[in-house]
């Protein structure tokens, strides 16, 4: 039987696991809360990778009142010696009696593993408490365990009559500030920012993570590093004084043929690492490009391109979030759209369902999944 | 001093005046309380030009109650004698002794004429209580009386990147049918539908309020009448058999010189309405149009136009609020734009402040008013 008290520790761990939103990649961010009856012991999250996991600090904390407690973790405790011992062993080893895990660990290779250890050392299992607020802690883990490939979030900033810029190549601002530093909070929250070259001869975008203007993040531990910024560019045109490059942690997909000329040369010579890809007419092959980055390691990928590359996402399917910011302005209809999208007919629209809808500052943000 | 009590039932009296929402025009919309204490002895709103006033409809039902009591009109009672005698005097007659009045009457030929009557009755008035919530009754009456022109609401459908219609011209539907419905609300409003020949010729629509999608409208009177239908078009080339043309009330903006003409002739015929205005390059003479309209009696202007009629509306800064349905889908980006609007540089764009924000089915509707 699952009590209100349950459901409240449950909570109270992927309280606690959002703490590491910033922080855990590529590791999933985990929460665990040891209680025994109402009380809590001991709490703890996954701060960084190659630290301790969200049980052995809690464990930690719980000390000797570990001893009959019940465990709650988000997800299914490690059965394998990783960067870190196995945590099912550790709870068994401190004499929990009950563990309550919200989700499974989502790799089939091991999926189940955590959960067979804890069971065969005669501890009571619970599984799928808060199993769908869990599972969103961790979209991007879970879908490179289970397809090899990131989870896609694309964002665009467009105005109420769906422009992204003025005819000239003119953009800055049509968002507020408000949105910008939501923006900020997304490419923290991400392993990865993807753009294509023509976004970088245009904008010379830095597409860091600025932490002045990420503002507070309350109880999260600090971004410990900036996310892959990786643009998508056959040619190898990225200029070697673009603003993207400094600080390295650059990837470049470019056409396999272009690897050995010159300008990819160049930028190789500045630690960019190149990697060969397919190309079609109409740009880079969106799904290799994937699978690609789902090597890397990438759980979330966050996608700001200018309208070619967004447009191939949408038409392909390949979008999981759209993070649309719509700013109450019309830029009139000789402005840019906002993804180079030729459809025929009603029949070829692409439906839309609003996961969430809020205001930023002046700006509407709204999160949509295909239908 | 103004109480708590005050302020309900002057409350109590807008929300009776909004049951005239779709039947008072040319006449505002008014309601009004009659109370003693805490009692409410009468209630009446305006339902139809022609039929009595909100005050004499709750005089009435006070009876001798009235006597002493005091009355709350969220309009200032008229002082002349119109198609029913003023409503000054009967509240003079009545024995009330306390008049609270929302708003003053906004023609300036009469304002505050029927509060000096009181007045020097020797009756108490209050004025301003619930102001703005009053005004809000009457947008298009206030600005009629004061300017000589309607309110225009331009009403778009629109998808998320910002389109109305495939390159095709291909548009039913974008918007979903609660969104359908809640234009049907927003016709039985308006005093007139105007759109441009181009939809006329392309969609062949009747712009009528059809009673049956309208719902249920609650204690509302029942619309009284089709709003009049009027279409821009400069050389009379709206077809006699067009749906708009069927049970006539339909008046037609064209060319000076387009009156003498056979198409022009042809329609005149019908029992159509046409008038001469001046045009510019870009399509009609808007400000002019809006003189024309206003002198016809419209206070509550509806724009159902192509991109072109609302471009023009938009350019010349003569919306007053922009309803904008959004469907939550893309349409690409070959698809029309929401408003020929041709903007050069992020300095012309136009800023929107958003004055209501809400879910209708699965769209989204925005009322917005220009900064």
């Amino acid at each position: 039987m699952i009590t209100v008290r349950d459901r409240a520790m449950m909570a109270r761990a992927i309280q606690l696991a959002w703490r590491g939103q910033y922080s855990t990649h590529p590791n999933p961010r985990v929460g665990c809360v040891i209680a025994r009856g109402g009380t809590i012991v001991g709490e703890g999250w996954h701060e960084r990778a190659g630290e301790a996991h969200a049980e052995v600090r809690a464990l930690s904390q719980a000390g000797q009142d570990a001893r009959g407690a019940t465990a709650y973790v988000t997800l299914e405790p490690c059965s394998h010696f990783g960067r870190t011992p196995p945590c099912a062993r550790a709870l068994i080893d401190a004499g929990v009696t009950h563990v309550f895990a919200a989700t499974t660990d989502p790799n089939p290779s091991v999926s189940g593993r955590g959960l067979a250890m804890l069971r065969d050392a005669g501890i009571k299992v619970t599984e799928g408490l808060l199993s769908d607020e869990a599972g969103q802690l961790n979209p991007g883990f879970m879908k490179r365990m289970k397809t090899g490939r990131p989870w896609v979030r694309l964002k665009m900033a467009a105005s109420l009559d769906g422009r992204t810029a003025m005819a000239s190549g003119e953009s800055q601002w049509i968002t507020g500030a408000d949105s910008r530093r939501d923006v900020q909070r997304l490419r923290a929250m991400s392993d990865a920012i993807l753009t294509g070259v023509g976004t970088v001869l245009a904008d010379d975008p830095s597409l860091t993570v600025r932490r002045e203007e990420l503002g507070d993040i309350g109880e999260s531990t600090e971004p410990s590093r900036q996310p892959l910024r990786v643009i998508a560019d056959r040619d190898a045109r990225t200029p070697t004084g673009s603003k993207i490059l400094r600080g390295g942690n650059v990837q470049v997909f470019c056409a396999s043929s272009t690897l050995a000329t010159a300008p990819a040369q160049d930028l190789a010579a500045l630690g960019i690492s190149l990697t060969g890809v397919a190309w079609k007419d109409n740009g880079i092959d969106v799904a290799e490009l994937l699978d690609a980055l789902g090597e890397l390691g990438i759980n979330e990928l966050l996608v700001e391109a200018g309208p070619t590359l967004a447009g191939t996402f949408i038409s392909e399917g390949l979008v999981d979030e759209l993070w649309l910011y719509q700013a109450p302005v019309f830029l009139g209809s000789t402005g840019r759209p906002t993804a180079n999208l030729p459809l025929e007919s009603m029949a070829d629209k692409v439906q839309w369902k609003v996961l969430d809808r809020r205001q930023v500052g002046e700006d509407q943000r709204l999160i949509l999944a295909r239908r």
